[in-house]
């Protein structure tokens, strides 16, 4: 197998066991993007001779948990290495003094930066060129759409994205691979340019359940570790946003729910209020991403897309009280989201409406994931097979706040049960 | 009046009646900013010609409910125009790129930026020069030391602090002046330089009431409100922290609340978890800080105070899954402190444990401050008296999260009761 091919866990094994180095690792990424990157434009940024020279700093005095292993950013974080565009014209060649605080972590880890994965503009709508490796006419999702892009197509084994509404798990269903949106504030925001400070949360595109373990809770064995474990009970939830979903996602959610036997809890619904927090989340956004781009407003107005500009010109109408309404109400929903655990411990929910969309200009509806990412709870979405036209679409499963490693224990197990 | 006596408020209104120009009164602060800043410490950067010649911009093309007033931003918070050395000296002469949220939306308003105001390293303990303008020998508190300490010298009509456990309810109180730390989010955390993420807060030193009003709600006439509004409900709130309480402040704050009569609700007490919380509070802290300056500590930890570095190293010891159970217990603590309110809108606390101490190299203990900001809620400190060595403290207001307008309207009614 070529090494980029590896996921995160197995390549550290090898490295550990040095039946692999972090050079040649590295180097296969790197050849990767060199073979790939002018159809799949995933990778906005990289330096051979800067990540080699990293990797081979790696093999020379090993230490940490993830020793030698490459990783690529979303470029909304910032990299002292490598510019840092924010997906924005203003912000061309941008080169920012200090690493992002997950870069820096990572580093300290052991960790190689291989450069930085396209981002629409400032993680909001307007598109990056990345296209959805698996067919190159297709959006790959957004907003975290390099990250996705290129560890779906082998460039790098993990990729940091972020996301505000549904930037890491709509992309990640799109490219068919795992997205984990980590409960808020798990990594640092550090250094990431906000979008929507409420919600914004940094998170992984990965190809395995168990790297997303591996790069969050530095655990290596996560399939050793949920095999000692129970299945836990899964409830699907339901509610109005499932009359958006395709009739054949619907069918495969089902049918995997089926599988669940006596692990399968009875359904839930999100009632009334809950569809409402799904409707303030967008305001909630478009008020906090008014403030956030003041500045550019203020000296660059011209080179801000139209939508973001619709979008900040909603925010700006929204007054303060009424924000802080919102947040109160957000606040509240916090708590009541539990009882929707009361006989499971994981939701599960569709991760899209469908399959990725032709086109990069729409990079498709976040409907599924909005709701979660203001209640701040961990979700992840796994691949569940393919939709009508060959394309993959996922399973989204959510867990309450704090319960993240519950959560990859329990997509570990639904995806050996979904492979089955 | 010297100009640079007036409050916000008053300056705005003489502004709007062109009795007053923009010119005249940053001149006026930028007089008194040369005139003591040699003392006081509590301007870091400042610029003659460009904070008069936005003034002149603000009278020629007046718009904007802050229109010509000047203002100074805590040396953390991002400023194009100035440089923002985060009080490290990793980040001397550092130039950002871009001004952060509150200081584009309040150019936005028509404020004017004068310039930058001290902090300590990275709004955490380590102090920079400044001092108690009341008391040139003492602190002025920290970590938002320079803006409570040019705001209660005149230097400007009010500045941006933030607040992560005491920040700005401590220096506020040592100098003698109105801190309100809002409820979280409220002013956007774009371009400020985070510590711990789940609690950063930005606000406002301000000397009266009513000007914080105008700069948050860009509400005019906050005493005109408040009079049609009927007193509120307040209760003290009791907890173990107490004891640490200076026995006259005590005094004081039992005689206020003797004042308020029927206004008056039982008195509540915090219990063991929300005792807990507060250990917690310290916890998050350096959890959080450790992963913010994973890059300072990478690339320049001869540079961090020992302070911060032990703080750092407390942080690192704390793993994931221990910091996600202290962020679960925070959120559902977040629920239960509701249950304080039971019988009053308003709660009454210490702000700090007494006067300022001499020296400036502790600036003094956050214990009344780190629940609440732990818990997102709204608080302001308004002057109390003076102790006993002649240095002023004050009370501290707490209200329900959200509710950042009746807790304005409260402060403004008892700072007319404590006037009495």
């Amino acid at each position: 197998m070529e090494p980029h091919r590896l996921s995160a866990t197995e390549a550290a094994l090898l490295i550990a066991e040095q039946k692999l180095t972090s050079e040649a690792l590295t180097a296969s990424c790197l050849e990767r993007i060199e073979a790939r990157n002018a159809d799949v434009k995933a990778v906005v940024a990289f330096d051979r001779d800067k990540a080699l020279s990293e990797a081979r700093k790696r093999d020379q005095a090993p230490g940490g948990i993830l020793n030698g292993i490459p990783f690529l950013a979303k470029d909304v974080i910032d990299t002292a290495d490598y510019p840092t565009a924010y997906g924005s014209p203003i912000y061309t060649n941008h080169r920012p003094v200090a690493d992002a605080s997950v870069i820096a972590q990572m580093r300290e880890r052991g960790s190689v930066l291989l450069g930085k994965a396209a981002t629409a503009e400032f993680a909001t709508r307007h598109p990056a060129e990345a296209r959805n490796p698996l067919r190159l006419t297709h959006t790959p999702g957004g907003s975290s759409s390099g990250s996705a892009a290129a560890v779906a197509d082998f460039m790098a084994p993990y990729a940091f994205g972020t996301q505000t509404t549904g930037s890491i798990i709509r992309p990640a269903s799109y490219c068919g691979i795992v997205g984990y949106k980590p409960s808020f504030g798990t990594f640092s925001v550090g250094g990431v340019r906000p979008v929507s400070p409420a919600q914004d949360t940094v998170g992984l595109l990965v190809r395995s359940v168990s790297d997303a373990a591996l790069v969050t809770f530095g655990i290596a064995d996560l399939a050793g570790r949920a095999e000692k474990q129970p299945m836990p009970r899964f409830a699907v939830c339901r509610s109005s946003q499932w009359d958006h979903a395709h009739k054949d996602l619907r069918a495969d959610i089902e049918a995997l729910a089926g599988k669940l036997g006596n692990r399968r809890a009875p359904d839930v619904t999100l009632d009334a209020d809950f569809e409402q927090t799904i409707e303030d989340q967008e305001h909630i956004f478009a008020y906090e991403v008014n403030a956030i781009a003041a500045h550019e407003r203020a000296t660059a107005p011209h080179l801000i897309s139209k939508a973001l500009t619709e979008r900040m010109a909603r925010g700006a109408a929204i007054d303060l009280a009424a924000f802080l309404d919102m947040q109160k109400n957000a606040r509240a929903a916090r708590q009541r989201v539990d009882t929707l655990f009361a006989n499971a411990e994981i939701l599960i929910y569709p991760a899209t409406e469908g399959e990725a969309e032709e086109g990069i200009a729409w990079s498709g509806s976040a409907r599924f994931c909005a709701l979660w990412t203001l209640m701040h709870m961990p979700t992840i979405t796994i691949p569940l097979g393919l939709g009508p036209t060959g394309m993959p679409w996922g399973v989204q499963l959510i867990a309450r706040f704090g319960d993240d490693m519950p959560l990859l224990i329990a997509a570990e197990k639904l995806a050996k049960l979904i492979a089955r």
